[in-house]
């Protein structure tokens, strides 16, 4: 059975088992050059007390797919990770239980040492939830 | 057996049990007129790929501590909620396993439906891990 | 000789004749529901000490951009203004002197008392100089 | 007769005669490790149509006096320039003319190739005008 979501986390230099990513539970869906989409079904762990989505998922979803869009390379590549020096969230919609989203980013600009993404979250209707932008430094592993 | 934190915790207006708030894991440890700190020890659940503290975790923590600085009411007063409508984080140092963060956030200015908020994230010595600064909405509740 | 700048200017409802408008000199072009755009030409004035444009006037056109956004009214009906909650603006690539500068804003969400907006602004070839998104509120005027 | 502020402009590294400086006409009064403090009296040119002060006035004060707090030199070395890479402003009073506003910055953070930086704006009374925060890279001169 293909399984084309578990080929790309299998692939995926920047998910740590166990981790954060494992417990939001998002999924890396798109990833192209400067290019990256992740998807998370909203559930009662992602909720406040209000009942609607934490402001912190959706900082987490802003985050996580800037910092895939300026990090991709082709397979076989070196991997690339990067962290983030600046992020900035607009909450524009709620997002309540049940619903998907996915976090559309694209890398903006940037050179060899830095890079700068931009990010919208979208519902299953194409109703905007968020939309963000951040600085990123590439991680230069030796 | 006295538990501050658990009596905070029972009081506490904005906590929702089983929501991202007991998924993260932070705890509410100040909480007066304009003022909040909440904390969290890091945990392998809080890591990326790199073996650092997600963005996601510290954007969470300055986004909730914010939200706290603004909503304290007076034991027996009404509770008052607040969702965020933007929230700017810079990540100035790593965080790693085991590290015990202190996130303290000041209302800084505002009215009666909307509120500024500033956050200091430190280190148990008192080297800043990142700070931030949001913009947030009173959530009038009828 | 028709001129459609001054034109729109005439109509504009946020311009302060010998204002901060008038001081840094930049032009709304575009001005339909839910999209602005203005222009500039850097100058002399605008530049900083390492000769480039001063993070100032991108700051400038970027806040000015969104605020046309939201505000747009058709013609006859009560103008609509603005101030602003949040902004925040990533410095992409650099502008000099003579360069000719679009910031194109959208409001991207909101309702009757706040509204959201982004904008890029781009040189003559379409490269991006930068962009920001913020978080505005509406006055009301009586 | 004693002149301590033309003193420190005359030494500022960062200021360019004739440029956005001296155009919006703030002045550098404070400039020590870390720390910068700048000054601007609201002036009829600073205001936008609603008659305070244009949001791109007060940007303009936290993306300098952040630079300055960075960029600090002792006397007779090498002078440290730097740009932008994101900005963040909230807008949390109102100034308008007449108003003395000065904007305190303090450098939160980096290394050798970049820097945080908070501000805030206050007014005569201690008022609280805006805040904000900013990355900022230093420039290689050679």
């Amino acid at each position: 059975m293909p399984d084309s979501t578990k080929t790309l986390s299998d692939a995926d230099p920047l998910r740590a088992d166990g981790g954060f990513a494992d417990l939001v539970g998002y999924k890396l869906e798109v990833w192209e050059q400067d290019v990256a989409e992740i998807a998370l079904t909203v559930d009662k762990r992602h909720l406040n007390r209000s009942g609607v989505m934490h402001g912190g998922v959706l900082a987490t979803l802003i985050d996580t797919a800037c910092s895939y869009a300026g990090c991709y390379t082709q397979k076989g590549a070196e991997p690339r990770r990067s962290f983030s020096l600046s992020l900035t969230c607009n909450f524009i919609g709620t997002a309540t239980q049940g619903q998907r989203l996915v976090a559309r980013a694209r890398r903006s600009g940037g050179g060899r040492s830095l890079f700068f993404a931009n990010c919208e979250v979208l519902d299953e209707d194409g109703r905007i939830v968020g939309n963000g932008q951040g600085t990123f430094k590439y991680i230069t592993l030796r």
